[in-house]
């Protein structure tokens, strides 16, 4: 378990380190969080680093994220997604993670959907049914929040009552853009806001970048949906490829700009997927190394307690199920929750999403 | 070279038997044209064959064909394209060729655009402004002539001051369908008619799906722009890819029926295309089993002669080169003939179009 010291350390280092420091990945390899931030404060390099970590106060850092039902989430937590560790020395200090599901649970059947910000009505249509679809099959849904194709992937996860995690390039506690402050309100609530960026930080270029790699390594696979010939959703597919994760493009019609990134992706080798269904298909069959489709469940039914527990009981077993409304009622839990910890309960293969209905398998 | 007998032969069994015999394949493999026709209508089969063959007259055939205009081209002939051969057994018996331009010339830089005949305006738009640019870098475009995208693919060739070939599923002298004789007669004259049945014959469905073999076996590679999951088109693409020929798609909205049997195409190992140059970055890459694009001509200059010489010495050796209207003015012929010429003078690596003009090489 990571001690006090340990997380204090760690919630220092994510407000001075920017996100993709190799250097201090290396570091913090070698000798373990409090050992790299003092070496790093007291380093010949260490004059930017001082600079940003004057004023600093990691304990109230902590206090005020778990006012705002957030917490920092560390490598070698339970609730840690190991699949981040991939990411090598690039690997995130830490998580801060916004909403009441287990990261760790949520993103072991989560696929990322992202594109063009500046997307098209089809664009935009074929993003939200996409995503809808995904949910209905009990994937989550992973995007970056922005306007255009990553809002039409979290809506369309959400009108299907699926659960939707937004990896931001600010902090948590920042509705950034601004007119998605309703938005990335409803994916605290449905499912998960999560940044490497402490409270109160603000986006740049660079950390649009370094959040892409956190998207493409927390899901099995991505899927590009819309890109002109640069879009910063094509960093996102080429992060996946190069962590050997799924790459995957639906294809539009080739006499639209907003085409060319996604078509110039299929071509170099991405799987053209024009459904949910092919999608499926494709990140179901990998995996085993992240989490497979567990053929029975990966633990025992009398290992889950809690709220966990309570909302097992209300599904059915087996049969057409229930819909989440019907849970609900029966678990006396708010409807987010049990959304949260149905998804949960599907990642550990206990239950089953059928049509718009839960069954146990 | 071949004799008149057999020349003759070969006319009666394309009267008689129905392209893609393969059992007529392989009589005539080994036995020749007469000891096949012979044997066919002596044999224990061969009720069917005499039924058929009755009344049929191949000198009044050659000769109705030679007043249009149109001659049979045999296997073996210096005017048979021998990648047919790469058919085998279900080798055309010979083809009716309509037009002046040699076949066997043409085809050796010619690739395939076919696709849905209920074509949407997005298919209508792509195939013609594709088959545009393929005839704008002297790429002969083969098609069937049917409504929707073959018509689009042919239209845009002969836009662009290009060669197409038309192969039929009937006679060369029958516009098939009857909205398109004047599409038809066009290609006729700026290009070829090809058909491996006689005048007078009539489209069958079997034809049909007969004669994609041909397109297939005739082109380097099968370009489909639109094709609904069971569309003629994709037979087309089957047969190209079990001929070792190049199959490609140009994707479209996954919201439209007619982008689905393209995008299967795809997804079972077709190559996703944009446009022509990505068409001929694929066909000019293979090909030095039907005709490597040359380093140099393929035969000396000297070796040109009749109307091919006049329209050779009418181009200009490099620079920016010359429009046809002028190359008419300069060799004293009629255009149709001048850009027939100048599409055989590119395959044999003499001419090469520069933009909407030609220059030697």
């Amino acid at each position: 378990m990571l001690t006090d010291t340990e997380r204090l350390a760690r919630a220092s280092l994510s407000r001075i380190v920017e996100p993709g420091d190799t250097d201090v990945g290396v570091l913090l390899e070698q000798h373990g969080p409090q050992e790299t931030l003092a070496r790093m404060l007291s380093g010949p390099a260490g004059e930017g680093y001082r600079a940003r970590a004057r004023g600093t106060d990691p304990a109230a850092d902590l206090g005020h994220a778990h006012a705002l039902g957030a917490r920092l989430v560390c490598p070698g937590e339970p609730e840690w997604p190991t699949q981040l560790d991939d990411l090598g020395t690039a690997r995130p200090v830490g998580l801060w993670v916004r909403g009441t599901a287990s990261l760790r649970l949520l993103a072991l059947r989560s696929v990322a959907v992202v594109g063009a910000r500046a997307c098209t009505a089809y664009g935009n249509q074929v993003a939200a049914g996409l995503a809808a679809e995904l949910a209905d099959a009990a994937w989550v849904v992973v995007s970056g929040g922005a306007y255009g194709i990553d809002a039409a992937a979290h809506r369309g996860a959400l009108a299907a009552t699926g659960v939707t995690i937004g990896v931001l390039a600010c902090g948590v506690d920042q509705y950034y853009p601004s007119g998605h402050s309703a938005l990335l309100g409803r994916i605290a609530e449905q499912g998960l806001l999560i940044s490497e960026l402490p409270l109160g930080a603000h986006p740049t270029r660079s950390r649009f970048l370094q959040r892409n790699r956190v998207i493409a390594a927390l899901t099995r696979g991505t899927v590009v949906v819309e890109a002109a010939r640069r879009s910063g959703a094509l960093s996102t597919a080429r992060r996946a490829r190069d962590l050997n994760r799924l790459v995957m493009g639906v294809p539009g019609p080739v006499t639209s700009e907003l085409s060319t990134g996604v078509h110039a992706l299929l071509r170099a080798g991405g799987s053209l997927v024009t459904d949910a269904a092919e999608v499926v298909e494709l990140i179901g069959a990998i995996g085993t190394d992240l989490a497979a489709e567990p053929a029975g469940p990966m633990l025992p039914r009398d290992a889950v307690v809690g709220e966990a527990r309570r909302v097992l009981e209300a599904v059915p077993p087996g049969g057409t199920g229930a819909p989440v409304e019907r849970l609900v009622r029966r678990a006396g839990l708010p409807s987010d929750i049990v959304l949260q910890r149905l998804y949960e309960l599907g990642s550990l293969g206990l239950v089953e999403r059928h049509g718009g209905n839960w069954r146990q398998r």
